[in-house]
């Protein structure tokens, strides 16, 4: 039945500008994924694909392509009570610096009985990663089998760990040949490889937190649409429920950027505390994933102001392995920024305070680098304070001496003071919402 | 002293339509060439560039970068009686279908006096390669010392044989991944292939025949003028004295695709007789070469007639152990295919009795296939020829009689006959000529 082609006529077609049918896109995953399709012939084509684009039906086509390399998850055994389905919903974040809204979005919305399966990756690059930072909490492990997930579904509600390597095998590969061959940035590529983790992985609903700015892939509110735009098609189009937020990252989210610092904010959050930027965004995708999955009644604030969240959080961490009580790790090494001139704070480079806590080694360069828990930035202000001369900016936090200068580079003109201390008005956190209406 | 750059950097430069810097390409060639930049990524930035362009500064960087990557021949040693250098001459065509110049070509302008070092390829596809055609006369090796080519361009005149391994080994590598990924097709990388290797033979001076038509890599005059000068610039920014020819290449050159064939036909031509458009673009050739090597005054076709082209192809022969007397080897199998109807011959397809030959076993798919030579296509008729019906239009050879209905196939609507029998305007042979003074 299934038809070969030859990888060349696909490129070649690729490159004239032309599309390639379902059989091809199918055929080529397929044979990709098998070896059969070189790695040389397949960079060639992801750079074909970032110059010439793909349309709605070929990313569609990918897409469903790169679930079939590899298995789906089901979480369709999880039941209420009354014998109806519980039904699941996820959040996915494009990246950002200081972005650990999943470790209080997480808990909180499973503390209202709503499943979430987050299935999760490391950072690579200048953003976190949601399973470096939780690595932060002493015994806590990232590994789980299906039947380990699917049971503390059932009993904690809430799981963050890795995706497994069943889950869309092609793009494991794609990703990491278009990481070495300057293909990442193509939105059809984008998409589909978000999409088809999301969808592989088996949920029932899906919001999506799309970040724009300096410390997003996405620099301008076009390109943050179309990659918003292309996602909620591609959910919809696979029947997963999926809403999409656009949101700044021209500034980093929170007072902090770094695992242990990160995973230390979201505790005060889910203590009902926390920097206002991150408990509004994580209520209000909270509002979203609650909606999605059948409780557009639910109260987030509530149940992180009256420990509930928290409860769960415990829950999840010890499930895990991990021990919700212990000390986070420390620092050996820490270095303040103070303010060489009083006034108003009018801008904190997202990318740079990124790139800052990526040197005091937050972050890796290769997949297969180490991080550090301890390593990264606090920021004591933020836009819209007032500071005067001499006051603390923000503290830089490492477990080696020499990583500092580096960092200190990065931040170099990363922050901008205005000495008037006229008023500032700040970017709206969300820009924009899209649903399947919107397409 | 040498700067160490990022290989993903340069890709992403290129890929956003920016231009590589001479360190940038001289770095990346010679870390590829050392393996330190991986075929993954040079095949992205190879679709980059088909699909961004290079222009006249970054094509003439990489083809010394490609130079660079190998050892350049040296012919300063040859020498006149009176002690000045003997300058040589050397011709390079794009491929077409039917195209054997080269082998009455070499001969001719040696016997001159005028020493020809012609190192040369395989064929790939429906073109055929002028080794693959001297490899059908019994004895003849392709492969040559640097000492021997010397010796033989001395004594002889004329060296037809294979490029060595130490000749521009980066374009060998980057031409066999173009191959495979769809990226051939680039003007910068064509340009800079062909001429590294012919900058690094050490020619003093080079005749290019750039075919335009459905036989040709270059499809229209607009691609084919483009690759000229591209070339020219190429060849006159590094000293050799360079000049293209635009050539037609939608009808086959001569009587016969095929490699004995060729050689068959070629020996008309030194023999002072054969098809009139391989006579003429032979002895056009061979003036431009002349004139190039400081002999204007010469006339080819003298040395046609009177047998000292002849000469000079046996000493070339005998010189690479070829015995010039012995008996081409002969089909197995022939296939004549007879005119449907009556009429004047309007159009013979190149590209269709390229493939035909291709089939039949003159030519190979992939560069480790071997070649058939007593395969090919020999044409009774051309365009401007009439015919009555039954008539012969072309018979196939062939050592496989099952090759026949594929190439048969083909030919389908290869050949067209105007039964009306109207008079028939051949295309001229020669379209232009590009020299240093038209860019």
């Amino acid at each position: 039945m299934s038809t070969t082609y030859d990888a060349i006529d696909l490129i070649r077609a690729k490159r004239d500008g032309g599309r390639l049918t379902a059989q091809q896109i199918h055929w080529l995953i397929s044979a990709y994924t098998a070896g059969r399709v070189a790695e040389e012939q397949m960079s060639a084509l992801a750079m074909a694909i970032l110059l010439r684009g793909m349309d709605r039906e070929e990313i569609s086509q990918w897409t469903a392509a790169m679930i079939d390399s590899g298995e789906r998850m089901d979480f369709s055994s999880l039941k209420h009570d009354d014998g109806t389905r519980r039904l699941t919903a996820d959040k996915h974040s494009t990246g950002g610096v200081g972005d650990k809204i999943t470790l209080p979005l997480a808990p909180l919305v499973a503390s209202f009985g709503v499943p979430v399966p987050q299935l999760s990756g490391r950072g690579l690059g200048h953003t976190g990663g949601t399973l470096d930072k939780l690595e932060s909490i002493p015994g806590w492990r990232a590994e789980l089998s299906g039947t380990e997930i699917l049971r503390q579904l059932d009993e904690v509600g809430a799981v963050i760990c890795a995706a497994g390597a069943q889950l869309a095998p092609a793009d494991k590969k794609l990703y990491a040949l278009r990481d070495v061959t300057g293909t990442v940035e193509s939105i059809p590529l984008i998409a589909s490889s978000i999409m088809s983790k999301k969808i592989a992985e088996g949920t029932d609903s899906l919001v999506l937190d799309v970040k724009v700015g300096t410390g997003a892939f996405m620099k301008t509110p076009e390109d943050a649409a179309e990659l918003a735009r292309t996602m909620v098609a591609l959910g919809t189009d696979a029947s997963v429920k999926t809403t999409a937020l656009i949101t700044e990252m021209n500034t980093p989210l929170g007072r902090t950027a770094g695992n242990a610092l990160e995973v230390q904010e979201s505790l005060e959050v889910l203590a009902g505390g926390g920097p206002a930027d991150v408990v509004h965004l994580t209520v209000e995708l909270a509002r979203h994933m609650l909606a999605a999955a059948g409780r557009p009644d639910a109260d987030p604030e509530e149940h992180l102001a009256n420990g509930r969240a928290m409860d769960t959080w415990r829950a999840m961490i010890r499930a895990q392995g991990g021990d919700p009580e212990a000390a986070l790790p420390q620092p050996k090494h820490t270095h303040t920024v103070t303010a060489a001139v009083g006034g108003t704070i009018t801008r904190m480079d997202a990318l740079a305070v990124g790139i800052a806590a990526w040197r005091l080694g937050a972050g890796r360069a290769r997949r297969e680098d180490p991080v550090q828990a301890e390593a990264g930035v606090y920021m004591h202000v933020k836009p819209g304070d007032a500071v005067v001369a001499g006051a603390p900016l923000v503290t830089l936090h490492t477990q080696e001496e020499q990583r500092i200068p580096r960092a200190l580079e990065a931040l170099e003109s990363a922050i901008d003071v205005d000495e008037e201390g006229g008023a500032f008005v700040a970017e709206p956190l969300i820009h924009a919402t899209v649903t399947a209406e919107d397409l």
